[in-house]
């Protein structure tokens, strides 16, 4: 079996043995800078790791693996446009340091180089498998997309719908992952299905961390001052929770501060009381705990030997533990 | 075997059978949209041909050929987004109707639903048959779309660059929609090899004589005033002709011509002149029967019946000698 250092190793040298053509460079330089932005490599990851629950042939997912990732620049690209973001990483994201038309252009390639990753699966059957389970996800991470910029132009969002929205946009691929790599392994169907919700629950959780993060995080180790989503009037778990429990008169307030500018003064200090009052912090980590246990519920279910669980399990856990 | 009105209505029916999703309804109904927006449906067209040489089951082709035509629909929305096209077939485009945003995400959808759609093909052998023809196709595409907007930056463009532009930008996909839909009727490797050149040179032929109409078409029949891409500084076959046979003064008029606005009076009659004096329309005709002959030269080397290619031959021959 592989650590995680080295399956980002097998990780590493499957991206360098497939690196993109030269040629139009207008096209494929950004998707080539846009991959060496880095990140954690967090998808492929699971990827391999689905793949290692049931056998040692790991290099088996590499194809999907490396999809996966494709498919996940291939959604910031666009995305980045959509929310005009300047930055990616520190880093100019691809429509600033070139411009939208190309961000679009080399987008698209990338989702199709997604496709061509898969592709490279060697047994006919698994790849049909394979191809069905990606569509279903990239098709649910758009409308998960849509959605939130549906949200954007809404006054009320339910938290239902936040939920759904974050599963579809960022959980899902996690899931869907997880799900691949097994079945590239050869792991049955209800594996598979196991797998998938196991990642789903765990990135919608993470998702709820990340969410009291940004407002509840140590600055000193999250590496910058709390409140950014407060500042850009984000519906997150917390605002939608506090809009849920709040009485008449606080509901008021809060939506006051929710369509202020970011840099109203006290605006966070605000915010954050207003959260206080309704526990809004317990209220994250309690659902964050019961997405956990509903997620670790569902590894449970799969039938990979429990040795080899072990390093999956680790490190779900360690990030839904992080503080930053 | 099936007439073309007859191929037009199984696609039709298929279509309908397969609508896209109702919600999220920002997300899809883009989608719906330009679908309605019509057209000739010629690359499905081409795919249903492609499997009736040797078939008559013909419906087996009926999922590739709406992914080509979703494929297509997918490149039209971004590249009106890129080339700012306020309208497309008459009507508001996507981003116009809508966003950018919203067109960049619908594209994006309306791409991973062609992949859906090739998987509806039973034979899981054939599948990845087609995935591969696809993506390699589908990144020629986008490799064209960067070569044409990377043109329009540059001084000059030779004639074999601009020929490989095209033939990447809107020829790879009608040769990839006969191969892919031969493919679905079981044909060999070799006779999809064939009739992809076949549509490639089709396809390149079309656009030598496209780039004719704009210019030399009777106005009368084609339904506007011809001169649009002289009017708009294209780079067409004509211009690179010419620039390419044109002496010293005569370059230098011409350039000045290609470098003054649309509204310029006297543009069209002057270039119009310059390219007369060059005898310009008749090298886009020889050029166009030549690619012509190569084409049918391709044609001929399949192995299906000769009886079966006459449709496939007739619509060809007579989309090559339109007027309009």
């Amino acid at each position: 079996m592989f650590s995680s250092n080295e399956l980002q190793a097998l990780l590493a040298d499957y991206a360098a043995k497939h690196p993109f053509p030269e040629r139009p460079s207008g096209l494929y330089e950004p998707c080539t800078y846009m991959l060496a932005l880095g990140g954690k490599r967090l998808r492929p990851l699971l990827a391999l790791m689905g793949c290692q629950l049931f056998t040692d042939e790991v290099q088996r997912a590499l194809p999907v693996a490396w999809a996966v990732e494709l498919f996940h620049n291939f959604t910031l690209i666009h995305d980045d446009i959509m929310d005009a973001a300047p930055l990616r990483r520190g880093q100019p994201t691809v429509h600033t340091r070139w411009n939208v038309n190309t961000a679009i252009l080399s987008g698209d390639v990338m989702l199709i180089y997604a496709y061509e990753h898969l592709l490279k699966v060697s047994d006919a059957a698994i790849v049909v498998d394979l191809l069905r389970l990606f569509n279903r996800i990239a098709a649910e991470v758009c409308e998960g997309q849509q959605h939130d910029m549906d949200f954007e132009q809404r006054e009320s969002v339910s938290l239902a719908e936040y939920l759904q929205m974050i599963e579809q946009k960022t959980a899902a691929l996690l899931g869907g992952a997880l799900a691949m790599g097994a079945r590239c392994a050869g792991a049955s169907a209800d594996d598979c299905n196991h797998l998938e919700k196991f990642g789903r629950l765990a990135g919608v959780a993470f998702q709820i961390q990340d969410d009291w993060l940004d407002t509840y995080g140590d600055p000193a180790r999250v590496g910058k001052q709390p409140g950014g989503d407060i500042l850009q009037n984000k519906k997150t778990f917390l605002t939608i929770k506090a809009l849920e429990l709040a009485g008449e008169n606080e509901r008021a307030e809060l939506l006051y501060w929710l369509n202020t500018p970011a840099n109203t003064p006290g605006k966070v200090i605000a915010v954050r009381q207003l959260f206080d009052r309704y526990d809004i912090a317990a209220h994250a980590t309690a659902l964050k705990e019961q997405l956990q246990c509903a997620a670790f519920e569902q590894l449970d279910a799969v039938s990979a030997p429990r040795e080899r669980q072990t390093l999956l399990r680790q490190m779900v856990t360690q990030l839904l533990h992080r503080e930053y």
